[in-house]
């Protein structure tokens, strides 16, 4: 997708084959950087202090963490330490161990001398695969929006939450795919950017990329949804999951439940999309099934911001005096969900209906 | 309720009749401060620039303002130009117009030399009117509350948004009245406070007031409350509100709508504390009939926050690249809504209880 006017994903490799270049998401959207990592370290400090964050991208950043260290020092030794030091980056990622360990097993299969050709082409491999699974959430995802535009005049109207967008992946991203698949359809879309608080992904993130990418939308406070969709103003909710249980609870930032609670009592579908990776058939009620994570009460009680004279910095919202407390997602069970648009197609949240998907050889 | 450890109302005149003092809460909780306004045009500047707020305390706000305004020249033009002053303070706030029409027309009846005088004892008077209505309040809330802690051990459990204490009163407040009266019948309660985006004022003002009052509480985002009630944390929510339809839906803060669905969901009972000065009988239908304020925008895109050094300074959170929306109140169907807690009693959110209510004469 487009930053600053140009074309990019989020991770991308140098020519000289020695390093790799990331988007550092801090300062969005208050300052667009890249870095240029050089060395495994780096790639671990990229992960643990955010400046990439997204289950796909984390994952990606880790494969080409691996391929630094194979061409500093192929060998077993010097591999392993690697892959400990990045599984450790952040230590809740399930991506990130997949990742890392299907790296370090391919590079078990190949002489030393060969390993540094091997862990860049796989690494390239891993984010060219990302881009084609978010590729195909969009074109399967863009028909419900296509049938918004049919029904009648003026804009579709998508609320979403948090940020899965290409800033989440290595390009066109999970929930917003769909929504740049229209608007490369031609279609007249507007996105409800929900803040998203404690972390302001939404503000911050969602709104900088469909700004950069020219999609019309519109940050609300998280408070906000459940009133635009009583006014008619939502057509759809669509959203993104860090998990789904087996009978489609949909795991995602805290807050979702309760959009789509406002989207059942409004008449609004809602749905998340779900690459098939984040499928986990090994649980069958999400709301029992899954652990949620509390994140420290810091990302609640202060945030960055801008001040008058351009300076970034970090203020305190909540006095020393009140706890917090900080649940990072929720579990909407699949009764409240719509639909799933994963990269096999659209299906319901129904157990039958994801265990046959899963099964399918990959399309 | 206490401040620093004395007892405070959030207004208090002085003891020589020519002055009055406030709170002025755009500093809590980083700041406490107290300020003493002598001339109407510095009640004027208090409203419009929040120094108080909530409709009960800028209604008696406003009723010492013409006090003063009496006190320093009793005239009718005086008073006229003055009750002109304060009612465009706030141009949304009807409690704000009913109190100084209800002064105006006191002191009409009254000789210019003995204006001062009535003005202040009515000032006074509609002061101790607010605290009574309030403290009513909590003895008809207090029985909810006990209940839960008749059927199980632990703390009581009272989810509540946005800021409906002492502070947007004189004193008690309206949704914490009854929190205020379970404290002092010595029942153990904890209270979660919704952080209410985008004024903040659960985190800034609910939690301070709370603090100083010892009243166990935990700051969660505005998208947890769903979270905590699936997980059965949640015993009741507890509001309060700024319009009542006669059908008994609740107009109030910005996403309170949201949590009324999750309660629902979840078998929550959900409460709105009414006075009955905001039931408005002329309105049926609460979600086409309430005017929705729509805010500015800066109220989103930017906060303040006290930095590091301990300054106090408004950051941008928000890039200027995006549109933001600020719908301030939205409407909860009374379908969801379990009882009002009005001064008279609680009853059903329903419109031939709430006109049988509205009827009876003041107890």
């Amino acid at each position: 997708m487009k930053a600053l006017g140009e074309h990019r994903r989020t991770i991308w490799p140098d020519r000289d084959g020695r390093s790799v270049q990331v988007i550092d998401q801090r300062w969005l959207p208050h300052r667009f950087e890249v870095r240029r990592l050089t060395e495994v370290a780096e790639v671990v400090t990229a992960i643990s202090d955010m400046w990439v964050r997204g289950a796909p991208l984390i994952g990606v950043s880790a494969a080409y963490g691996m391929a630094l260290q194979a061409a500093a020092d192929p060998s077993d030794a010097a591999l392993g330490r690697a892959a400990e030091a990045l599984c450790a980056a952040r230590p809740t990622a399930v991506n990130l161990v997949w990742a890392v360990q299907r790296v370090r097993a391919a590079l078990r299969a190949e002489a030393p001398a060969r390993r540094a050709e091997a862990a860049w082409a796989l690494a390239a491999a891993m984010a060219d695969e990302d881009v084609a699974v978010n590729r195909a959430i969009g074109r399967h995802g863009l028909p419900l929006l296509q049938a918004v535009a049919a029904r009648r005049a003026g804009p579709v109207q998508v609320l979403t939450h948090c940020n899965a967008g290409w800033l989440a992946t290595v390009d066109w991203g999970t929930a917003l795919a769909p929504i740049y698949a229209a608007q490369a359809a031609g279609l007249d879309v507007h996105v409800w950017v929900d803040e998203t608080r404690p972390r302001n992904q939404g503000a911050s993130l969602t709104a900088w990329e469909l700004a950069q990418q020219g999609v019309a939308h519109t940050v609300v406070a998280d408070n906000a949804g459940g009133h635009l969709m009583q006014r008619g103003q939502v057509d759809l909710v669509l959203v993104g999951c860090d998990r789904v249980s087996a009978r489609g609870d949909v795991c995602n930032k805290i807050g979702t439940y309760l959009k789509a609670l406002a989207a059942l009592d409004n008449g609004v579908p809602f749905y998340a999309a779900m690459p098939l990776s984040t499928l986990d058939l090994s649980i069958a009620d999400g709301l029992t099934g899954i652990p949620i994570e509390e994140r420290a009460g810091h990302e609640l009680t202060h945030l960055w911001g801008c001040t008058p004279d351009g300076v970034l910095t970090e203020v305190q919202v909540i006095a020393a005096g009140s706890a917090v407390a900080n649940p990072a997602f929720d579990v909407t069970p699949a009764r409240l969900v719509t639909g799933l648009v994963t990269e096999r197609g659209c299906v319901p949240a129904d157990e039958a209906a994801l265990r046959a998907l899963a099964t399918q050889e990959g399309t």
